[in-house]
């Protein structure tokens, strides 16, 4: 089964409270363009992220606002911050790494927050079946090209609000040659 | 069959003429650290790699000199970089990246020398056999953990000064969530 791919940059979710400490009790987010899952957009607004060691400034904010904040980076960017975040599914942050969120009206502290996301694919419960993955918790995929490989570990993520998608972090891209749109086969 | 790993962070070979050029003209590369191929050292000095768009600070000089000038980095420094090198064994540089070297006493602009290396795996003529690995020019190697995978297109690199070692960039190591001396498995 064929599987279009989504490379995902870092970049932060951020809740209601949080995001009016960070940009200012009236603000809203702008709709920058549209992610290809239903409803999420990247906003027009970016934040750093800090640590003691080091900082990285532009990272996206994308929309719109959850119940919970959440910064998520590649190894790489950790390797940079000097933090080890754990690999996770989004929403599960109990345990992950404490970073800084510095917007242009305030900053906030996270004691946790901060993980790398898990190699996942975004199916609709009606397309479990007919794309051979029901009861799958994790599939490989292979990655064609110059540096390709098969990636494991990654996690069958269903919803009712889907767009069938394999996502991986810039790591990932990068280590495989791959780009936003290119296509990877389900094993 | 396991094989130990080398994660290369992005580096620099310099030619005599080109490291007379950077570091003046009675320099000599003074041995920080032995590498684990026989010979090879991380020297103690370090150049700026530069384009239009960009730079990286603190590369690495691998010593001794050799007969090329070759610039090796990952495709997330060729993305901040703004180069698309390709993907190449050592020495194998017609048609790679334009860069410049920038080093204390001066700058060197290659028209081409800046490359992605292939994944490989050093190995003695002896041992292709005792390994299983006689008349093979590619093979896939194994990576175990939370982001384990196998990644294909890995070079058998033989040479008469070699240290049995699986070579891959800080992409693939990051991706993988691999670190040095981490073991493979060659498939």
């Amino acid at each position: 089964m064929k599987v279009s791919i989504g490379v995902s940059n870092r970049h932060v979710h951020l809740t209601q409270e949080h995001l009016k400490i960070l940009f200012g009790t009236n603000f809203e987010l702008e709709k920058k363009n549209d992610l290809t899952q239903p409803k999420q957009y990247a906003s027009t607004s970016v934040v750093t992220i800090k640590t003691e060691k080091s900082q990285i400034d532009n990272v996206r904010v994308i929309g719109p606002v959850r119940s919970y904040t959440q910064v998520e980076i590649s190894k790489t960017d950790a390797y940079k911050l000097g933090v080890n975040p754990p690999i996770r599914d989004s929403g599960d942050l109990e345990g992950s790494s404490p970073i800084t969120i510095v917007g242009p009206n305030g900053y906030v502290e996270l004691e946790e927050g901060c993980i790398i996301p898990t190699r996942h694919i975004h199916i609709l419960p009606t397309q479990l079946e007919l794309y051979g993955l029901s009861g799958l918790e994790e599939v490989s995929v292979k990655l064609d090209g110059e540096k390709g490989g098969i990636i494991n570990n990654v996690h069958i993520k269903v919803s009712e609000e889907a767009f069938f998608e394999l996502h991986i972090d810039t790591d990932d891209a990068n280590a495989h040659l791959v780009k936003n749109g290119d296509i990877g086969e389900i094993l």
